[in-house]
């Protein structure tokens, strides 16, 4: 009684930088931080990285490590929700890493581990674009492509928990080789690292493109979304054509999961949706409705751009371990 | 006590045909009875031909109408099971028809009514090539292309129920115009209908093929499931690569499927299925497996034939019908 006990901290884990969020029990952010994720760590360093973070975002709130009750990390890549273990996960070159015992002993609290854009779409869902429907996709754009299915107003997990990994849906079978080695996946053709592949070929192939200045203007090397924003407003005819083609593909990926789903809604995160918004979102709606049965299309089904940009990941870890710490 | 009561009629209404199935409480098969569904006849009347098969399939099993403790029928379109409305058939020309009221009242038992595949897709799960998983979807490949999908061992209805429309996904934007007037959809490369479409414009073309002779011989005019087995039996170059073409684009369908929803197992039903079963699920399943992630492909993910033919649908009737009237 009287204890500030209560905020939960959730934490957003990527292959090259992390944020953690402290809220409240009205999941009001109190407190927000951010690291990069150490490369070429073992586990163990990665997860005493996490448990500084989390004690970071705590202060950052006002309250010690101890007077958080619970911590949620929504990782990349195979996670077993229940035992807290992270099976695979390729960006951090992890194999069955015990996340959640390990970090539990590291900040002295309950510890609850999701997928990340599992996590993302719940977030969109319960605090985001998707507040208020019960059947929702989310389509998160980023270094890969990922998604998740929210159905009946949970988390629509499939046999193994792998339902809505959308980025290796192939939208056009001649199409090119995707990350994980098969051809036409979306993934391939609209991922943040499909869009700097087609972007440097077509440099390459002699196109004309104020890209190689705005990098050098802004000492960068890599096509960011803030990079994509620029070269767009410049009407750069490379970026263009590309974020076309991508936009085209992504386009008829949600016509088939609005076929195949039946959602009320699909929302479209990652960065360069949060970057671009409706810009981006525009033409996806379009190539969406036109490729859909017309019944479907006359309905307007709603395709909207996320509402918690970066914060989607570690909000929705958070409303997960709410739900499976019963919080 | 000691009444006979206790059978249901399950009914298949298709555009064409329908197929009556009585049932005992076990689900035996005691009797079938096939009719055409009356064409260009008002709503009403085809009503009474249903009823009429009814009795003609209660009375094969050995009982009378009255006998009958529940009929439930797997209508084409848009179905509103709760109220028993077929909304909207194409092919029956229907619009908002009552045929649960109605066919209650020529019967006098108990009427459900429900979507034709997720029927059948109840059927394959329940009594079928999907027994004892819980994940499933199904693939009907006939006149169209539609779907079902179960998941928890329920039919996963989507928002409005339309969840499982696998036939207007896009596997090739480029591709041909689908029946509903959008472009490249499954159905426009692989259903029956765009099948004989392709080899009559390969054949206009001018390539060779034996399919004029066979249906000749066969004294019919339509390229049925049965035609396309004896094409194929006879190594007709014309159907065997209009059919290499809708494998392949069935396995790319049968790949997103996996990809989004992971499921323990697909099933593949409908005529040609029914008629050639795996030589035409074979290539479906290669193609399955070559355009999903690795670690997809290497579990080996049943993709089977659908094992109760054309009493899918009449059959998946019945279990629906049981699950809604608590029979």
């Amino acid at each position: 009684m009287g204890s500030k006990k209560g905020i939960i901290v959730g934490v957003d884990l990527g292959g090259t930088s992390m944020k953690a969020i402290a809220v409240d029990r009205k999941n009001t952010i109190l407190a927000t931080a951010k690291a990069k994720t150490p490369s070429a760590s073992k586990p163990k360093a990665v997860i005493a990285e996490i448990a500084a973070l989390v004690k970071k975002a705590a202060n950052g709130a006002g309250y010690k490590l101890k007077q958080v009750s619970a911590v949620s990390v929504g990782a990349p890549g195979q996670v077993d929700g229940t035992s807290g273990m992270v099976c695979e996960a390729a960006n951090l070159g992890w194999k069955n890493v015990s996340l959640g015992t390990d970090l539990e002993a590291c900040v002295g609290a309950p510890v609850a581990v999701e997928n990340d854009v599992n996590a993302g779409t719940v977030g969109e869902h319960l605090l985001g674009a998707g507040e208020s429907v019960s059947e929702m996709v989310g389509v998160f754009v980023g270094t890969g492509i990922g998604g998740g299915i929210i159905s009946r107003g949970k988390l629509f997990p499939g046999s193994r928990g792998w339902a809505g990994e959308v980025g290796h849906t192939v939208v056009d079978p001649g199409g090119p080789v995707c990350s994980c080695g098969r051809r036409g996946h979306v993934e391939a053709f609209a991922s943040r690292t499909a869009i700097e592949r087609a972007v440097w070929e077509a440099i390459k192939a002699g196109k004309k493109s104020l890209i190689p200045e705005i990098l050098k203007e802004r000492q960068k090397d890599r096509i960011t979304s803030s990079i994509i924003q620029t070269a767009l407003s410049r009407n750069d005819p490379v970026m263009r054509a590309v974020m076309e083609r991508a936009e085209f593909y992504l386009g008829v990926l949600t016509a088939n999961l609005m076929n195949i789903l039946d959602p009320e809604c699909v929302v479209i995160g990652g960065g360069i949706a949060e970057r671009l918004g409706e810009t981006f979102v525009a033409p996806i709606r379009k190539t969406a409705y036109e490729f859909s049965p017309r019944s479907h299309a006359a309905r307007k089904l709603r395709i909207v751009a996320g509402a918690l940009g970066d914060n989607a990941g570690a909000l929705g870890a958070v409303m997960l371990a709410r739900q499976r710490l019963h919080l």
